[in-house]
């Protein structure tokens, strides 16, 4: 195995060059293979094994810095950096992390999760670099998806008035995680087909290669390029905001790869180097359905199929079913979604309503605004987003949705913890800051059930805007039997008893079932409220709570800060209302990727942890 | 007067041709006149009259929508759409809005404030306009600074796909606040500069008037814009992405204007129109110091000084002051800043320092990333940002800086009330939305030497983020006498006494000794206590505190919910304290313009409504 001999960065430098092809196939099994049993980002990574292969040929780690943009295609990155015996305990609670992490190598520099910020963070670093009078090389790897965020247009705009060096490897596999849109797209596309321009880049390639590419190659090429641009102007996209432009080159060809990233470490200024990948290359199955090997579980290699049948519908999958079925019944429902039509459901309502369905790229911002100028002309529409992404959004929703006051839906997915994809993507904030944010309404559903009945409420009833919040998988499909009609503000009371009062939020309510059912087993007297209005809180329930029970219990998936726990504390304190509170929430820090399970045994978020801490409470209370 | 005739929208139609001009001029000295008494933002509206006035010409208010971006530039719109009267009370407690505003004028179609929303919004009216089977007409008219922000982009790139028909007018006066930046503002300087392609153009245009404008023409056009693509390519950069462009054109040129609006509007799918204007025009003072006069206080209208001197410095200032010594002695120190070099405070630093003085632009988000660039490649970045606009950076926060617990100041600007900007400057959220993320500090000084203790001990002491929020305007220059060395987390008690405690932060310091004075004249014991720290909170202190006095009273000009009092709460709740508190701060509600002053009387945040409610708590808990 070649593979065996790589166990430290700049390994594969060692490596004879004929055997490189065997170690990209070598790499290429062995991501399948490790994926296939504990599942992860399999098809971008297929994708980028050649390329990140020139680029570790071609930089000396970790002295020159490679910023993975997203950070979900890193993978080749960390085989090659030492970390091969990781990928057993992959995206596991204390293993290998799925994205870059400082803490877990020098090789990397920046630690990733989100789109778009590898070109702001590779200019800090290189402007940095030329301040400390230091010599190192800056690469940023970013994908097509993630040059549909405005933050890229940013940073390319103010990289070209620094002339900072530093290179930007367009990795272009037409794709985010599902198909690729906009305009840009369209132009890369006419970029990858320009074949003409093609063969003459090609030219202008070999006059650089049998220079040597130094100084005056790079005069010739830029000689060269300006007669291109009197008859195309290719990359002028790129050029035109100053960024010099080299490509598109094929992504599979390691030589060209190795060629092109030397010599674009030569240009003075910042350069991008487009190149052209297939997700999911080389394993049939991930080539043919990309979007769905972008993250998959474990999956079955001969066929592709997932190891295990999803036993229950999950959260988004309902989500899909009520869009579908509201779609009809409101024809001026409309849908948005910021390049995640399968993640959160919106595939379907694409089929059936194309004209009231939006995909506007990897564009948080923009999908906010957009959506409240979809209000503005008459329209209701449900921007669907994972509750990490539409922190991208903030802004947008203080003063261009809430200020208008518009009907505007944010369908909050993977709201609480995540699970395998870990820091970057929790979604334990959401409770926070849109709590804070004026006429905003936040409401989470214990169930299935109560996910449809909040959500027609909040089409058909609210007239402002409006947050439902849910989890990532499995929707809870008990308590079926409580399905009080929506009103506006008000909680729904479970079980009314006295002694013990659980206020619980969305996923917490079943939590609260299982706390309260070993209390009763001891004999306590437990109420339990399904507290799913979060903002306003029903005050009337929440003061006769108060009045009626020696304490208050809140439950919530979601830090303290500003949450929904911090919510009853100050509606209690204006009231004068004095009972003793416990308010279970996550802590303030960063939560690692791991199972929901194991994060909330380790948050103090689990059944077992907050019966734990109620007893002790209550004991306290009785002493 | 010819200004007189107008007194409602649509009104200009009326006004025989050859007297627009005179129209023009009545408009810019009425502006000037009335601007000199109330302030305002007085160069870019001079720049948009003949603009602007060509907009009502070729549309029908307020069926057709034009939304502005920023909006500050919005005076002349007012003045056609009958709210002439309105500018002796412009940006008053209950007067015009500085901006447009939705509840003020059925022509106002689309709330703003901020930066780079327009295209976002307009692409949803315009989207909703076509599902709903309406016809009218949808404008954006976007500064060339705006474009720095991102979500221009994000919102080009969605809508070259939708090919939905709306007009972009792109307002090219070559700055934003201050000069504008980056690569793509050179690039709009080529495009101006471009003679060859304006006299082409022309001809275009020519053919375009002479055949009425038909789709014949629109034909031809493009067949000469094909033409002319293989020679020059100017406005390649938006054609890349599918946006038709027309222009350069002079926006004085008031025929020319509604010529080429007009012609826009017969164009299938998005198309920009390339304007170019000049802030202040027409009033010699604001052309020669644009700067000065984006947003200025009464001025004298023969030399353009101000009409009041400054007394006292502003917090700006000191801020200023203490980054061009600390930046002598720390050699790492950069400042970063998103075109506000001269609203921040950092003109003399980019002077003193020019290498390490970074203006990235209109663009938030990637100034927050860049500073962790910076940061991660050694430097001290200190990104100095007005506290509504940082919550565009909001994701980057917690992302980028706060995940990798990166040394990145935060000089948060305009944080609480900011006067008469009104609802969407209001830097009120961000002591929650701060505090909420892990890994953070935020402090606040309560005068000016604090100011720069604390940003000081932000530079050389701290290792993590850190984020200082202060007032607009004159820094608070008592309590000299009070000047505890900072250390991490720790409280300054200034009047340990018993009975009630005083919990300021920052501004409300001031207040507090305001409250405390009525106070004690009746007799009360009063503990003031600074709270610098309102994450981590000084846990002993607050302890202490709870246990020996009777009522603590939490002052903050934030709103209450994850704010200061809120964090106070929990902490107390989570120790077990059991005290009565007042939590004074702001209410859950958008802020209109208006002084200061007048706007902390109308939310109770004034020194005679927290004395009142302190008096009337007292009572009630003696009773």
């Amino acid at each position: 195995m070649v593979l065996e001999k790589i166990n430290h960065a700049n390994d594969i430098k060692k490596i004879p060059k004929e055997e490189l092809p065997v170690l990209a196939q070598e790499i290429r099994s062995f991501l399948i293979e490790k994926l296939s049993a504990t599942g992860g980002h399999l098809a971008s990574n297929l994708g980028v094994i050649e390329l990140t292969m020139a680029l570790h040929l071609t930089l000396t780690l970790p002295a020159d810095k490679i910023i993975w943009d997203v950070g979900h295609q890193s993978y080749t990155h960390k085989i090659l950096t030492g970390r091969r015996d990781g990928f057993d305990s992959l995206r596991k609670l204390g293993g290998l992390s799925g994205f870059p992490k400082r803490e877990e190598s020098p090789c990397d520099v920046f630690d990733t999760g989100h789109s778009s910020t590898s070109i702001s963070a590779a200019l800090g670093i290189a402007r940095a670099r030329d301040l400390a009078g230091e010599d190192y090389h800056v690469a940023a790897v970013i994908g097509d998806g993630s040059f549909t965020g405005g933050m890229v247009y940013e940073a390319l705009n103010n990289a070209s008035q620094m002339k900072t060096n530093f290179i930007i490897i367009l990795n272009d596999n037409g794709m985010s995680i599902s198909e690729n849109v906009g305009g840009f797209s369209s132009y890369l596309s006419s970029l990858r087909t320009n074949e003409a321009y093609t063969s003459l880049k090609k030219a202008a390639e070999d006059v650089l290669r049998h220079s040597g590419g130094g100084e005056s190659a790079i005069r010739r090429i830029r000689g060269m390029k300006n007669n291109l641009k009197s008859i195309l102007l290719p990359g002028a996209f790129f050029e035109e905001l100053g960024i010099k432009y080299f490509g598109p080159i094929d992504g599979y060809n390691l030589d060209r790869c190795v060629t092109v990233f030397q010599n674009a470490q030569k240009v003075e200024g910042p350069v991008i180097v487009h190149v052209l990948t297939k997700k999911g290359k080389g394993y049939e199955p991930a080539e043919r359905m990309p979007a769905r090997f972008h993250g998959t579980g474990p999956f079955k290699i001969d066929t592709g199929l997932p190891a295990r049948k999803k036993a229950k519908a999950d959260w988004s999958d309902i989500f899909s079913t009520v869009m579908c079925k509201e779609g009809k019944r409101t024809p001026n429902l409309c849908a948005v979604t910021a390049a995640m039509p399968d993640g959160t459901g919106l595939k379907r309502f694409r089929g059936m309503y194309p004209d009231r369905f939006f995909d506007v790229g990897i564009a948080e911002a923009h999908a906010v605004t957009f959506s409240a100028g979809l209000a503005v002309g008459g329209m209701i529409p449900v921007f669907a987003v994972y509750s990490s992404f539409l922190q991208r959004g903030f802004d947008q929703i203080v003063h261009d949705v809430c200020l208008q006051n518009l009907h505007v839906i944010f369908a909050i997915d993977r709201g609480g913890l995540v699970g395998a994809d870990g820091e970057t993507h929790q979604g334990i904030f959401d409770l926070s800051y849109l709590s804070m944010i004026p006429n905003m309404t936040v409401v989470a559903p214990k169930n299935k059930w109560e996910l449809a009945d909040l959500l027609k409420w909040a089409i058909r009833k609210a007239e402002s805007p409006v947050a439902i919040r849910y989890p990532r998988g499995s929707a809870f499909d008990g308590l079926e039997e409580f399905r009080a009609p929506v009103r506006y503000g008000e909680w729904e009371i479970l079980y009314d008893e006295s002694d013990i009062c659980l206020l619980a939020t969305g996923s917490m309510v079943q939590t609260a079932l299982e706390v309260r059912a070993r209390l009763k087993k001891e004999g306590a007297n437990c109420t339990l409220i399904n507290c799913r209005f979060i903002k306003p809180l029903d005050e009337a329930v929440l003061r006769e709570a108060a009045g009626s029970h020696n304490l208050l219990v809140t439950m919530e998936e979601n830090v303290l800060a500003g949450g929904f726990g911090s919510l009853v504390l100050e509606c209690l304190n204006q009231f004068g209302e004095d009972v003793p509170v416990e308010c279970v929430a996550l802590p303030d820090a960063y939560i690692e990727a791991g199972s929901v399970e194991l994060l909330k045994a380790e948050t103090a978020l689990d059944a077992e942890s907050i019966y734990k801490r109620i007893r002790t409470r209550m004991i306290g209370l009785y002493a």
